[in-house]
């Protein structure tokens, strides 16, 4: 029932390094910087536009344009399906896209802790190098800091991203009206799931995979077709579907009807959820992204997105409703009506 | 013989809150994050293109621009002249300016250890806004993510910023030629020291308090005037001037002669230096830049930065010269001549 996740990774041999592991040094903007700098590592990232000789990179664009930055802190920073550096890519490429913006450039900015194995490093080097490939994304400028050991937890990632709105794109959450459709891209929940047996040790038959993945192509074609019949775009990561949903139903004052039956999960994420006790409405994904639309275009909407990566699991899973401002409220698989409340707290700490 | 500085300070009542200290909950994504968003906390920083709804900015901007991004991880986050938060404004604003670029926009990015103190993330959070409207720019989209206790240390802060390059700015390494004169726009290792003199407990009749200042306005009035005969600017942080003059020696092939005596550095921060052994070239600074400018310039440069702000101590200290290709050679006080190498390994941890 999965789709088959195209997961490009690069073979990227390590350069022969005079060091290990990663000291204060290597952030002390000497010597042991500019070692690290020109030991190769970076140059895996190396493109006509990084400069890393300078503090900033000059970039040839015209607006107008979206910025988006996130931290990323996940815990492992290696599971299923991805790591920290797919993550880091594919997590701000999505944010522009669902401004309806394409994706250009990516800032790169690491807090290693000391004692990091240099190892560990470059391979998450790897990723994102494979996943910027893939998102077809410049990384044009960075920054390296090293705290003590203890004061960090391995590798911390922001990315920060610049695109240009695509000039059929009005996203908008004002633009919300009754009886628009919610649309989900693909099934819930995989990415929580695999941080989260890890985490736990819980082995299943194939392992849950993160479904972390770039979804600005599939997001352009539907903006190309579709223009401004395609009123919001967002991504539901930490705090899941649920919350994405309550944040639009708060924000426009209308109500959210969703249909159980029609909510896309895998039958080993559903099982796995249930193991631990879990709604998958409010766990993390990362290659997956809620669309509000026009009814006129709903089935054709969903129709285009199943021929598109990462879209042949889209569904149509509910609708804007005057009934019950400001609630989410889900019909179930025996005809209950339950709110759908927003996550309380964490369910998952160091999730992306 | 201090010029003081300039510190605006907005005073801004912490509104009532629910809660005391920063939980995992707050980075969940869910009602908790929502609650801390929606708290008053973050409407200190409102503008009308932060969008705390939506996960990118949008920006009506046209290039070319600048693109730089930065991670502040001082300890400890307050220390006399400054915090974290400023450094982390008024670093990004100057990465901006040495790339001869308008500061226009920042992202504004928090990793918090789970116990942060709500009284001291405020704090924080004002310095930011004084340091930001002080500099003129507008902080457009944010993340904020918690980390488990001791996976963190208090507030880490990333800021990315977006410039627009000035029309008359040529900004270019490569321009750089024999003969051409460096100057430095004010004191050295001020900032290195506040935070050495804090960790150590050292007291001083006054205390050395940090340069940490937004060099913007007076760059680009320097660039308005000068245009192209402006080769470089170079903002001397991590690694101090003697880290920058290396990086300029090594990639233009060129040698550089300082002159000692011409070196601005306070008499408290001297005396601060040779009471812990260290070399003021090698200490960090946040309100200094250094230029590579023509010498048919170079006194008119020094006479016009001399009545801009944090520029009323700057000094010529040094030329780009033919011999010695590749190194830095400081001509000391009494006549003798000595190589000015990098700084190997890390001087100051968590300097910035």
């Amino acid at each position: 029932m999965n789709e088959p996740k195209i997961r490009m990774r690069l073979q990227c041999p390590m350069p022969q390094l005079k060091f290990d592991v990663i000291t204060l040094g290597h952030g002390g903007g000497g010597l042991l910087t500019r070692q690290l700098l020109e030991s190769g590592v970076f140059d895996l990232l190396k493109n006509d536009l990084l400069d890393t000789h300078h503090d900033g990179a000059l970039l040839p664009l015209s607006g107008p344009l979206a910025f988006t930055t996130d931290s990323y802190v996940v815990s492992p920073m290696f599971f299923p399906g991805a790591d920290i550096g797919d993550l880091a890519v594919n997590g701000t490429v999505n944010d522009l896209a669902m401004c309806g913006a394409i994706p250009k450039y990516l800032s790169l900015a690491f807090i290693l802790e000391e004692g990091l194995d240099m190892k560990t490093f470059w391979e998450v080097l790897v990723s994102i190098k494979s996943a910027a490939a893939q998102a077809g994304v410049h990384i044009v400028t960075g920054d390296t800091k090293v705290v003590e050991r203890g004061k960090g937890d391995g590798i911390f990632i922001n990315t920060s991203g610049i695109g240009v709105i695509h000039p059929k794109a009005a996203i908008d959450i004002k633009r919300i009206a009754e009886g628009d459709v919610v649309v989900i891209s693909g099934p819930l929940a995989a990415h929580g799931m695999a941080i989260m047996s890890v985490r736990e040790g819980l082995t299943f038959e194939s392992p849950i995979e993160s479904d972390s993945a770039p979804l600005a192509q599939t997001v352009l074609s539907l903006i190309e077709t579709f223009g401004d019949q395609i009123k919001l775009l967002r991504d539901p990561t930490r705090g899941g579907l649920a919350t994405v949903l309550n944040e639009v139903a708060i924000d426009t004052g209308k109500g959210i009807d969703l249909l159980q039956k029609d909510i896309p999960v895998t039958d080993d994420v559903a099982s796995a959820c249930e193991l631990m006790g879990l709604d998958p409405l409010y766990v993390a994904n990362e290659g997956v992204f809620m669309a509000v639309v026009a009814p006129e275009i709903a089935d054709a909407f969903v129709a285009q997105l199943r021929q598109l990566p990462y879209g042949s699991q889209c569904a149509r899973v509910g609708e804007i409703t005057a009934e019950h401002p400001r609630q989410v409220v889900l019909k179930s698989r025996i005809g209950g009506r339950r709110v759908v409340n927003m996550l309380v707290g964490e369910q998952l700490p160091s999730i992306c």
